[in-house]
């Protein structure tokens, strides 16, 4: 999922996303209900309408966000105070407020606010952490079981609805998901039986329609973030999507289906691309680089994007160093292209069988290149 | 025509230009000697190559950036010296040397080297750099004569011609034109006698390809820029097009327009759309004012750009506030749209006989217009 934190995937037109076959895209309820605020978003027609992104739409609770990015916090069992980063306006979170920060921005699959720790936190805080989100999810599915059954009754008694006097003028638009996806996060830190308690007394509350993992790649060693995902990927039932949340960079989306995970998302490519670096099959390179300032290639011989497929590294190269927007544009373009395209190359060695030496030799010939330098 | 200056319209994509309608653009060539250097851009098979145009460009001698952008300038007949303002490093132009640097960016179009002075420079500055201006003229023709001459022999010498090997990976490229139009530039300040003489001199010089005029729209009113295109206009040659350099607005395309003007250049519509500013016929308006926050209505109703066909104020608002580099694109997409489509309503109106009153209602309206703030 190309992210797309504040309703825009950074430097990207919803067009180009279309066009590279992005089919869900992840937003921010923290940066939305901050900017412009989700009641803004709501009053709209939605993020769909607002962002006019017609594929589904995946909203974090923002959880991350409040624990690593907001001011000064104050943490008990009703929910987080915190600070805003933007204007240091205070602000209080709860299982219930985000829910309805979320219904407001109304995505298909929303995720449950819950309590995120460092990476390397001790089995007590963390166990502490993850108790607190369970007993929070719980907090969350009432509150969006409550918001179904006013929305039915709201619509019940207005029908045909009434949300048409703020649609977009005389355009047809997509109505507001009668219904959300809630999805759990399991939590647990880098400890294994606290993911596997987890993963287990979340699959038996009820029939999630997916899980999420949270509170990895956040500090942890690789090897930590493997076997956190193999010990949840045992307990979570199967025929439910996985979604690792906040991962990743080319290698760790491969190691992550090596592993069951199904959905991904991670500020990686864009971020990277507007700093000038550049995904390819062999390993990493910086546009930047005084050798590319002749260098007739694309980016990426073996890519099809629209900017390996027009222009050369030497233009790109002199866009980057002359602060070009367009420089920006086409090299996160390059890198969303690059890890939809490694997902689809992934599903098809799944349907051939072929999954287990497709992503060997993928690994190791992106593990092997010579760094050409980052 | 949009401007390219750095051979980038500034946050769109050649593939937006196209879409909607560009022919020729503009590049510069005091910039692109600076980055990434015109042997550079000659490497990597010139401007259409390098920065996938494969329609007109017409780039600037950077007379106008010598005399404005660089630094400690000293001038004499043979040329002016002066600091780069990228890094301070002292240059050396002359008619000759960047007659040598527009032949390597390759653009269809090539204006003279000049001298340009300030807008309201008094009679003696003026007719000095006029006079200046024209004996460089003469110089700029007899080098890219010898140019041309150069290149033939080279053509007859290597046949087939040897450029391929800096092309880009086997894609279809456009040779370098073997020819370059090099358009004379009319000076002479706001001194209706120095535009006539210098009008009249240049065109019995020869039967060049169009003209320039330049040196307006630099600080004088109004009314003086549309005297000197009365002028001006009434002393070239019909049937060749006159290109009003770095102008303009809006209302000075229709203006120019009246007055014979067939080519117009200006940053205007990138740079104002980077900075919130949107062009509609009714005047300007500044996208970032707190009452759009909830608009549903596209920035302009008459307006057919993808900004406009899919997008509310209220999500172009939310994109700048919010820093996102595509509140950037769609502005500058749409005033671009905003001025291609403002002349092609002119022409449509010459073909139809009516450009008198057809241009008189557009300005009325665009200049009854209340400002709706910018």
């Amino acid at each position: 999922m190309p992210v797309g934190t504040l309703a825009a995937v950074k430097a990207l037109d919803p067009d180009d996303l279309t066009q590279m076959g992005a089919t869900m895209i992840l937003a921010n309820a923290y940066h939305l209900h901050l900017r412009p605020g989700d009641e803004i978003v709501h009053a709209m027609g939605g993020l769909h309408s607002f962002m006019r992104w017609n594929r589904p739409i995946l909203t974090d609770s923002g959880g991350f966000q409040v624990f690593s990015l907001a001011r000064l916090r104050t943490i008990n069992e009703d929910g987080v105070e915190f600070q805003s980063h933007i204007d240091g306006s205070k602000r209080f979170f709860t299982p219930e407020s985000v829910m309805r920060i979320e219904r407001n921005l109304g995505a298909d699959v929303i995720m449950q606010f819950d309590h995120v720790i460092p990476g390397q936190s001790d089995e007590p805080s963390a166990r502490d952490a993850s108790e607190r989100s369970i007993r929070w999810l719980e907090r969350c599915l009432a509150e969006v079981k409550q918001l179904d059954a006013q929305d039915r009754a709201t619509a019940a008694m207005h029908a045909p609805a009434d949300h048409t006097a703020t649609r977009q003028h005389s355009k047809p638009n997509r109505l507001i998901a009668p219904r959300q996806a809630l999805f759990p996060i399991v939590q647990g830190g880098i400890h294994g039986n606290l993911r596997r308690e987890a993963a287990t007394s979340i699959a038996s509350m009820r029939d999630w329609a997916g899980f999420g993992i949270g509170g990895l790649s956040v500090g942890e060693e690789k090897e930590a973030m493997y076997a956190m995902l193999d010990i949840a990927s045992e307990a979570l039932p199967a025929g439910r999507p996985r979604y690792l949340m906040g991962v990743g960079f080319p290698e760790d989306l491969v190691e992550g289906i090596r592993r069951g995970v199904d959905l991904f998302d991670c500020v990686a490519p864009t971020r990277m691309g507007r700093n000038g670096t550049v995904f390819t099959p062999e390993g990493r390179l910086n546009i930047k680089r005084t050798e590319f300032r002749t260098d007739p290639r694309p980016l990426d011989a073996d890519c099809e994007c629209s900017a390996c497929a027009r222009f050369t590294r030497a233009y790109i190269r002199h866009l980057f160093v002359s602060d070009e927007i367009l420089g920006l544009r086409l090299l996160s373009l390059h890198n969303v292209h690059f890890l939809l395209s490694l997902a689809r190359s992934a599903r098809q060695a799944i349907k051939r069988g072929d999954f287990d030496s497709w992503s060997r030799d993928w690994l190791l010939r992106y593990r092997a290149a010579t760094p050409i330098a980052v």
